[in-house]
């Protein structure tokens, strides 16, 4: 076993120095950006009691949470595989305004199995959220924002997957399927399945005109899918129609902040249909398969913990947008350094001082040390000469 | 159950925007500071193959992990209860450098047991390690980085404690103790029970001289413990005597460095004793009765990993220091915020974006949001007059 100590886990990363470097100034990028736009910074704790992270999140979110026991309280602990139940918790119990609310988050998340866009099991989600809103201007500011996080971290031409739990949930209501149907159906239709919907419809008896309008959600997408959807729905229940009267807004309201922004429409797309309540949308970027963001509405899901608030918000994973970033790609190369060398002189020492605090980086030689300078990415020194310390040329040891 | 979801495990936390912010700022100041002294971030994993982390470092970090099972793999995983040896792997596999390097850390591991100076389970760990360096300057290095770092937290008047793990190891070897006794000895050392020293000296027939001085161990702290010991362990074996002189070599550098710092010693501290090799130390704050920070050389900590490197190093808690900062208690206000109107006029967003990025906040006014401006910590607006948009003092919703 020895020989394989430094093996990693599948889809668990270490990330090194150049890396990381990256990583820390997108996050600063990304957290600063968050900021200015009066989305305020909160901390979820990594793991909770199991209860409380899988609040009406579904059977997906409990399979993908690992699970520990708590030595002082004997009772199940997750660790977080997602931060939103967490975050709504802290605008139900801990903040308890009247007033919207915008938080953001970022972590590192598990999950048992791999999964998004990068392959891996730990994500670094970040995120932002509105709490306290239900009108389409929140759901339109979060993908703002979201469109603003995808620019910021050089991922180029990204377009949107816009949907509405509401268009698939009317029509199960209409139809007066079970539950267990209604979760087959959901199955068949995300893996756009025709054959199958049908047979499904067929079997259970679903009238007419709502059983081809079931049938139909798997052809409408694309840009113009709520144009047709207003023709091929048009006998909905009100509900139904209530849900693409909002996407409508929603996409209309969004044209008008990002005209340029290419915006896709899906019917039968429902991430997180079990705690989704309204819009729910997803972000691609040219040549990748895989959602690079995701979000949507998520009304009511403080109820659990005192309080029920309208919620709107998006995540994505940190090192999954480094690694298609177009600017990581051209690497930062690090500005050289100064070596200095070990010397205690405190005439010295300010001058350190001084180019730290500048944003150089100074290493102070220490004796016997192997190298030269440029192994140490520097190319200047600190040297006394003539009693006063002065920046030198430094090309060789 | 339902009224409980909020509820926190002991010793988990969650923070709230304002402490939040507080120690995102701080988390920057230090990574920088890191940075400026030629330290490299990295970010080892969350989780590990367990065997990993626990590598040579005893019974103690063994407990305070959690454990998993790797639902891909069958075997068994460990939440990082500590970063070093996940960081020594780094150095020791992937960056194999021959010369010098500095590296550092900073990220959320969990304890099972409430521990340390905040009474946390979920320290936000932050580190910085020399490896491959074996000489007294970066002992030093790592002292004065330290410092520094509980500085920049706010701490006021820290002082020092400390001692060598050669100087009791080596009277063991002298005094022929077997393993079993070696840790009860240090066990009764730990907890100064001089009368069980003395006790468990006899009963293990220890001779004259060894015995005295092992006994002596639990006098040997203090300002003047190094003068002490040279007087009473000189008849100790050349390891004891090495580790004092090291011991002396360190602080006679740290005092040309540093003269001003308050150094204790403490021949009988010996924190991590079973993989420290070297030096080992501790940071306090007046008035605090327990340590803030940690560290020691703990030298070949990689050669499981591939490589053995001399490597000395200290870490801390982010969130602990966060709460004993003289700075955070005075917290900053936040700067005030601009209210601007649910408006996607063209000539108003480069208004937004530039505000935003001169580091102010600018919050979209969402149709029907409750309260009044200050309770968005607003006191401007941005306003169309005559044509053009501007900043005006917003006193009233």
């Amino acid at each position: 076993m020895n020989d394989e100590r430094w093996l990693l886990p599948t889809g668990i990363e270490e990330v090194l120095p150049a890396r990381a470097a990256e990583l820390e100034r997108l996050r600063r990028c990304l957290l600063d950006l968050f900021r200015s736009w009066g989305y305020e910074l909160v901390i979820p704790p990594f793991i909770d009691y199991l209860e409380s992270l899988l609040t009406g999140t579904g059977r997906d979110l409990d399979l993908q949470t690992f699970k520990l026991t708590d030595q002082l309280s004997g009772r199940l602990l997750g660790v977080r595989a997602d931060m939103t139940p967490q975050v709504a918790r802290i605008d139900a119990h801990h903040l308890r305004r009247e007033i919207p609310t915008r938080l953001c988050y970022l972590g590192t998340i598990l999950h048992t199995r791999t999964d998004g866009f990068a392959g891996t099991r730990s994500p670094l989600q970040i995120g932002a959220e509105i709490y306290g809103h239900d009108g389409p201007e929140s759901d339109v500011e979060v993908l703002r924002l979201l469109v603003r996080t995808l620019e910021t971290a050089g991922i180029e031409s990204p377009y949107l997957d816009l949907g509405h739990v509401g268009v698939y949930r009317g029509l199960i209501q209409q139809a007066g399927l079970s539950r267990a149907d209604e979760l087959r159906l959901f199955d068949a239709l995300q893996r756009k399945a025709s054959a199958e919907i049908d047979a499904i419809i067929t079997e259970t008896g679903v009238a007419g005109p709502v059983g081809t309008m079931l049938l139909s959600l798997v052809e409408l997408n694309g840009e113009d899918a709520l144009s047709r959807a207003s023709t091929m729905l048009r006998a909905a229940d009100p509900q139904v129609l209530g849900a693409l009267d909002r996407l409508q807004r929603v996409a209309d309201e969004l044209r008008r902040w990002l005209p340029d922004l290419p915006v896709h429409f899906d019917l039968a797309e429902l991430r997180g249909y079990t705690y989704k309540t309204g819009v729910v949308f997803a972000a691609f970027a040219p040549g990748w398969g895989l959602e690079i963001a995701r979000g949507g509405r998520y009304d009511d899901i403080g109820r659990v913990f005192g309080r029920a608030r309208p919620a709107v918000g998006f995540s994505s994973d940190l090192k999954g947008l480094i690694a298609l970033s177009a600017q990581a790609a051209a690497a930062e190369v690090a500005p050289a350094a100064v070596m200095a060398p070990w010397d205690a002189d405190p005439e010295l020492q300010p001058i350190v001082e001084r180019l730290r605090a500048e944003g150089r980086q100074v290493l102070y030689e220490l004796p016997d040390q192997r190298g030269v300078p440029s192994d140490y990415n520097c190319c200047e020194r600190l040297a006394k000469i003539d009693g006063v310390w002065q920046l030198v040329p430094d090309v060789a040891a």
